[in-house]
């Protein structure tokens, strides 16, 4: 039980930090006068004061951590850190007169982190801005992980960031292609992150959105989480330019950050053309994308060149794990929303922002399963599995297919769980669907014109669940429950 | 190319074998004057002669098969005996004025062969009674295999079994218990099979059954199909003696055959009732049914001994992918359809009567997520799986991963080809998982109370795929796909 506290005392830290980034939120509210910038200093004195208590009454037990705290801070960080960032929805929207409940907050707080960038408010529009600047910024912090920016801060706070490194699940080659420094690399991954961040928000501003929307779409859009300003999300803009743009980006997003870094520090454009899984998600989503444009043409719902744009517009939207709508896709032919969420929970790529069970899984999975064909009628043929000509072990193959095994159990179980509280089959399957893969809307009833706030709180529970397994890729949380991992 | 010779003359011998079984609607028709008698003798026929052609004009390629052959043979039969099978359904019916098309007729035939046992037909009741005897008994014939079945004859004509025997998929574990004589084996299989089904035609017939019903109902049980002479199914009788009767044949014809076979034949019964599959087998489909009819009670659907019946019944019949419905079960809490549904993919054991993925499958998944889950924390910790006392080999684990993901991957994409004709998700989906685990009845438009004839002509064809390619458990026929198995 003493193991927890090391890892509280580096949790008060993420605490500490969390209160920096209100500022954001505060300097909007003060500059625009939205009437709820008391909110924020009152939540960042919380967070300080809680963190700060958490760190340095805890300074004794500073300390290396070991895996086994690696995956409890994950846990715990995104378990506690959403009721700090939730603490200013709360606080903002009683101020403004439109009071939510715990419940809410914390969904919104977690859909944000997570950036599944799901909501559950209604009337954005007419929330105070600051507020739908937090909701937003949420997303950007999440994107890369609350705790990459933890081992690029805290080494200098004193704290060995590698094993928090490891515990953040983010695809199975991790590692890999990284430089030995941690730290070096963390920066480095954040550099990238900040330098698309500059280029979208100039992108968005110089193609008409208000500066203060553009933020906000840029924050979404770089994260992958889909979270808007406005009800009608990208629907609002009615700027096939905008969609464009968007669609640029959610690509570049939904690739390897590590691959930028390295094909930007040490010039290795062939090696990262030549990337299997880049290669593979960049296809499958302008590949599909390509396919329901022409069944949208097909089917008569647009004319040609319209359907090509919300075909490409959609797919790459949802299934890049972003969930922006600009126009209802459940009224679309069936095959077309049901692929399009689906592809969500595969085609971007480990180190992305994007959530899901990544690429470069299923390209394992798909050399595995040739391998087995083959061996069925060549029971003595000898053939590793290779990816992009580095040979897969077969203890990484095991791993994934365990992750395929756990993925498909969470979905099944937590699905079958709303459907014990009566919520009808499409709507229970793909609201779970959409939380794990950390995409956002769903079918049925909550779909891309709803919000999860038709949900029963005991619903949103489960959904928020989800999003959490989603995002720490399941494997990591479950561990938590193995009597191995708490045994010496 | 050649190759095929030597297997369509083993073909032509199945052939032949079909001529003999429609003896039995023969003489029923012959007995009960049903008015469709002359259908028999034209039906018999064709297969006399086409059978037979094949067999002796192709008598110089005879010669062991090899394993490539196998393969070729189970796809070959699969395909093309239930145009034998279908035949005396198309003359039948259209002699009786009721003409059906040939992709219902094929479907038909095969959902029986596949023990699926979803129907197409509608007005059963009124059918010439020789007509449902037929269809009943193809699945009595397809429950044990119609290979193993040319595996207990076939060597008498000069035929090497073994290979046979080995390509038709019953499950991963299959030859390990099994006597080294193959022959005797499928002798012993059919003597269990024959035992239980005097047994439980028997236990009809007192429990107050017609014995034309009986015998049919019978066929149905233990061969886990399902199809009824009744449209009302398991209804008509309104019998809850005749539905616990169902029940513990259900239950039996669940379990691997081998097991009784051994038990019977070498008096192991402790080993036979310690068997880990035989276990959760049995636990799982008494205890979810117990759950569900729980579930009943405390929604208020029946009254406590009510429920817990329709409960039990339902989610054995369902779930051990037998299919027989006394109620519509789909106005049940949502929960409950869903979950039995999604069971029948899992419950039934390797070398039962019944379809899915088998629970040996699961038992070896679920031991294998285990060992990762630990490995996670402590990545040195070498730690075998077992089964039963048995370690289970990594190329066997391998294996069975790589079945879940071609599962995985055949129902998404059958799915996704129904949602492509605009069939809505729930119908898509269930329809297509009831036909790969050889059940029946789905969710949507295809449940209890419906029939399959309510899809296209273009879907009831991917369904029969389905039924198909559940039964084949998938792998051997997607092996006829791959460049290996052409390659000498
Ligand atoms: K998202
Ligand atoms: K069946």
């Amino acid at each position: 039980m003493s193991d927890v506290l090391p890892v509280l005392r580096v949790l008060g830290m993420l605490v500490m930090l969390f209160a920096l980034a209100m500022g954001v939120p505060l300097a909007v509210s003060l500059h625009q006068q939205d009437g709820v910038w008391q909110v924020y200093p009152i939540a960042m004195a919380v967070a300080l004061v809680s963190g700060s208590a958490l760190t340095f009454g805890l300074r004794r037990y500073q300390r290396e951590l070991l895996p086994r705290h690696g995956v409890m801070l994950v846990s715990l960080a995104w378990s506690l850190l959403p009721l700090v960032a939730s603490l200013p929805l709360t606080l903002a929207c009683g101020l403004a007169g439109r009071p939510i409940s715990f419940t809410h907050a914390y969904f919104e707080a977690v859909s944000g982190l997570t950036t599944t960038g799901a909501t559950i408010f209604t009337g954005l529009d007419a929330l105070p801005v600051s507020v739908n600047v937090w909701r937003t910024l949420l997303q950007w912090i999440g994107g890369m992980g609350i705790l990459v920016l933890a081992v690029a801060v805290l080494p200098m706070l004193g704290v060995g960031g590698s094993q928090l490194f490891k515990a953040e699940a983010a695809g199975p080659v991790r590692d890999t292609k990284l430089t030995p420094r941690m730290t070096g690399t963390a920066k480095g991954l954040w550099g990238v992150y900040g330098t698309f961040s500059l280029a979208c928000v100039l992108a968005y501003w110089l193609a008409g959105m208000e500066p203060l929307d553009a933020l906000m779409h840029m924050f979404s859009t770089v994260s992958l989480g889909g979270m808007s300003s406005h009800d009608a999300s990208f629907g609002h803009f009615r700027s096939p330019l905008l969609e464009w743009i968007a669609v640029g980006f959610m690509l570049l997003a939904s690739c390897n950050f590590a691959l930028y870094f390295i094909a930007m520090r040490k010039g290795h454009v062939r090696e990262f053309m030549s990337d299997p899984e880049m290669r593979a998600t960049l296809g499958t989503l302008v590949g599909v994308g390509l396919f329901i444009g022409l069944l949208l043409w097909i089917k008569g719902v647009y004319a040609p060149v319209e359907a090509l744009r919300q075909g490409l517009f959609h797919t790459i939207s949802v299934a890049s794990t972003t969930g922006y709508a600009s126009s209802d896709y459940l009224g679309w032919p069936v095959f077309a929303p049901v692929m399009m969420l689906m592809l969500s929970g595969v085609a971007t790529s480990a180190g992305s922002t994007g959530g899901g069970i990544k690429m470069v899984r299923m390209l394992i999975l798909f050399k595995q399963a040739q391998r087995e064909l083959t061996r069925l009628v060549h029971p003595n043929a000898v053939q590793p599995v290779r990816l992009g000509g580095r040979v897969v072990g077969s203890p990484m193959i095991f791993s994934v297919l365990a992750f395929m095994l756990v993925y498909a159990a969470t979905l099944i179980l937590l699905s079958m769980v709303l459907m014990l509280t009566d919520l009808d089959p499409v709507t229970a399957f793909s609201a779970v669907m959409a939380s794990l893969h950390c995409m956002g809307p769903g079918l049925g009833a909550v779909g891309p014109t709803s919000t999860y706030a038709v949900l029963t709180d005991f619903q949103v529970w489960v959904c928020t669940l989800a999003m959490v397994l989603g995002r720490l890729e399941i494997l990591s949380f479950l561990a938590l429950l193995t009597p191995a991992f708490w045994r010496r």
